[in-house]
C-alpha cells in the first residue's frame, strides 16, 4: 500500500543531487561530533524507469573499488528500501548513476556522501514525503552496510548540514550546533592507506578516566565555544588526548603538518575522522588556504601526494542541481 | 612590600561572607561541572586585628571535626596566603569565626563552602584588591589542604555562582555556563557516612571507551541543553553510565530515591559530588520541594535521617552579610 505521505502527482522524472563530505570527530568528540563542508561530496543522478527494481547504471570517480550490486551499494540499497518503505517498489524502478567527487577512504566520509545523496535523492524524486529526520536513519543502516557499523557522526552532518552532535543511538539523539561566524576548515587528504576499519582496530577498548575527564572536559568547552561564537575557546577545546595518539601513528609526517597548521594560524588541528585526512580549523579562509598550501607544499617534498580541500562550515548539507 | 593593588584606607575592620554549597559534576560531568545553590552553605566573619597571623577563634555546627590549627584549616591558610601574597602579613592579623551551616562528608562541597567563603572575605576585608578569577587558585589550593586533592568542580561554581565549566587544570580554564531559567535543584542528604577519599577510591582507573563516548555525548547534550535552554535536552543527557553505577552502590536506597525522584517529574536524578547526597533537577520548584519531600518520607520509613534543600541555582556566588 503506497504511504499517504506520497503523491504520485509530486513524483519527479529525475533529480540529481549533491551531497557534502564530512568532518567526523571534529578532532575532541570521538563519535559524536561532525560538520559538512562544501566541496569535495559526491554526485547522484536518479532516473524513474518502468523496470522494477533499484539499479546502478554507472559509477565514476572510484577507480572501480565499488560495488554495482544494487544490494551491496548503500546508495541503490538504501533508495530500494526508502521505495519499499513508502509502498512504491511495486510501481516503477530507479536507475542510479554514482558521480564521486571525492576519494574512497580519506576519512571525510565517502561512503556517507554518496548514502546521503541516494537518500536525499530518492526523497526528492518523490516529491519530499519524508523529512531529514526520517531519512536519517536509512543513512545510518546504509553505514553499516558500507562501513559494517552504524555510526552517524559522518552521515548525520551531511544529511542536516552545519555542526551535528549525535547525543544518543538509542533513541537517536542528533542536536543541530551553531555554526560560528566566519570558520573555516583546511582539509589534507595525503595519498597513504588507511582503511576505516584498521583505524578503529587500533583504538583500545578502555581508556584512562583521567583522560576520559580531558575529553569531556574539552567537547563541553568545544560546544560552549560554539555557543558563543568564541574562537579561542574553540580553539583550545578542541584537543583529542585519546584518539589522536593512536591514530597519529598510522599518518606519515603528522607531527610535522601539525606544526605547519598551527605555526600558521589554525586554532587546531587533527584528524578528520579515522584519517588519513587532516584537519586545520581556522577563523579566516585565508588562513585555511595558507596552511593547506604550506602542508601541501611540505608533502610533495617527501613524495606523498595530497589533495587539499578549504571550505566554510556547510550549513544546507545535500542540494538538488540543475 | 604592599602590593600596589591594596588601597589602605579601604581595608574593612571586619567582614561577615555567606558562601555557598555546590553541587559538583552534575550528574554527567564528572570533575568538570558544577553549580552553587542558595542554601546550604557557610558564614566566614573576619575581624582585622593587631596581632599577626591569623587565628580561627570559633567553629560552629561541625561537632568539633574541623582543626582549630590555622595551618590546617582551609579557611585561615588560604587567608593567609593571600596576606603574604598582597604583602600584608607584617601590618596586621586576622580572626576568623566559622559557622558551618552544612553537614561536613555530604557531596555538597563543604570545604570548598568554607574556603570560598575565606578567600572571599579576605578579599572584601582588603577592599576587593583581587578579582574572583585571581582569587580562584587559592581556593583549589585551599581544597588541595583540605580533601588532598585541588579540583575546581566545587570551588569554581561556590566561587563564581551559577553553572561552571572546569575545561582544563593546566592552564585553569573555568568557563560561565548560562542557567536556564527555572531550574531547581532539590537536594536530599541522607545521614549515612560516605567519605569522599573512599567514594574516589572505588572509581576504577580505566573505563571502556563506548562508556566514556556515551557520557561525552552527554556532557555535550547537557552543554548545548543549558545554551538552548531546552529542558527536555538537559534531562535526557543528565545521565551517568560511567560513576553513578559505582558510587551508588554505597549509597542505602539510591535506586528507590530515583525512582521516586522520576515519577515525580524530575528532569534527572543522580549524585552530587561524591555524594551520599542526592540531587533532583526540576523545571519548578514546586517539583523540587515534592521530590525531596517524597524522598524523606522514604528515607524515614527506613530509618534513615535526612536533610532536605531545595534552590534555584545560586547565580551570585558568595555575598557579604549585613
Amino acid at each position: 500500500m503506497i504511504d499517504q505521505r506520497v503523491h504520485m502527482e509530486n513524483i519527479q522524472e529525475q533529480v540529481r543531487v549533491f551531497a557534502p563530505a564530512t568532518v567526523a570527530n571534529m578532532i575532541c568528540g570521538f563519535d559524536i561530533l561532525g560538520f559538512a563542508v562544501d566541496a569535495p561530496g559526491d554526485e547522484v543522478t536518479m532516473t524513474k524507469v518502468e523496470q522494477l527494481g533499484v539499479r546502478i547504471t554507472s559509477i565514476k570517480g572510484d577507480d572501480g573499488r565499488l560495488p554495482l550490486d544494487p544490494d551491496q551499494n548503500t546508495v541503490s540499497a538504501c533508495a530500494m528500501k526508502v521505495l519499499e518503505d513508502l509502498g512504491l517498489a511495486d510501481e516503477f524502478g530507479i536507475e542510479i548513476e554514482l558521480v564521486k567527487h571525492m576519494p574512497i577512504g580519506s576519512g571525510l566520509g565517502s561512503s556517507s556522501a554518496s548514502t546521503v545523496a541516494g537518500v536525499f535523492a530518492i526523497n526528492a524524486l518523490l516529491g519530499n514525503p519524508l523529512t531529514k529526520e526520517e531519512l536519517l536513519p536509512y543513512c545510518i543502516e546504509g553505514e553499516r552496510l558500507a562501513c559494517g557499523h552504524g555510526h552517524a557522526d559522518n552521515v548525520a552532518p551531511a544529511l542536516m548540514g552545519g555542526i551535528t552532535l549525535v547525543r544518543s543511538y538509542e533513541p537517536l539523539d542528533i542536536v543541530a550546533l551553531p555554526v560560528p561566524d566566519g570558520m573555516y576548515a583546511g582539509i589534507v587528504f595525503p595519498h597513504v592507506d588507511v582503511p576505516t576499519r584498521d583505524a578503529r582496530q587500533l583504538i583500545k577498548d578502555r581508556v584512562a578516566l583521567k583522560d576520559a575527564v580531558v575529553q569531556w572536559g574539552n567537547v563541553a568547552g568545544l560546544i560552549a565555544g560554539l555557543y558563543r561564537n568564541d574562537f579561542a575557546l574553540i580553539g583550545r577545546s578542541m584537543q583529542d588526548v585519546i584518539i589522536e595518539p593512536v591514530r597519529a601513528i598510522l599518518i606519515p609526517q603528522f607531527a610535522e603538518m601539525k606544526e605547519i597548521a598551527l605555526s600558521h594560524g589554525a586554532l587546531s588541528f587533527g584528524i578528520s575522522g579515522s584519517g588519513p585526512s587532516v584537519v586545520a580549523i581556522t577563523q579566516s579562509e585565508e588562513a585555511a588556504q595558507t596552511i593547506t598550501q604550506e602542508i601541501k607544499k611540505h608533502l610533495d617534498q617527501q613524495e606523498i601526494d595530497s589533495n587539499t580541500y578549504v571550505s566554510a562550515v556547510n550549513t544546507q548539507g545535500p542540494r538538488l542541481l540543475d
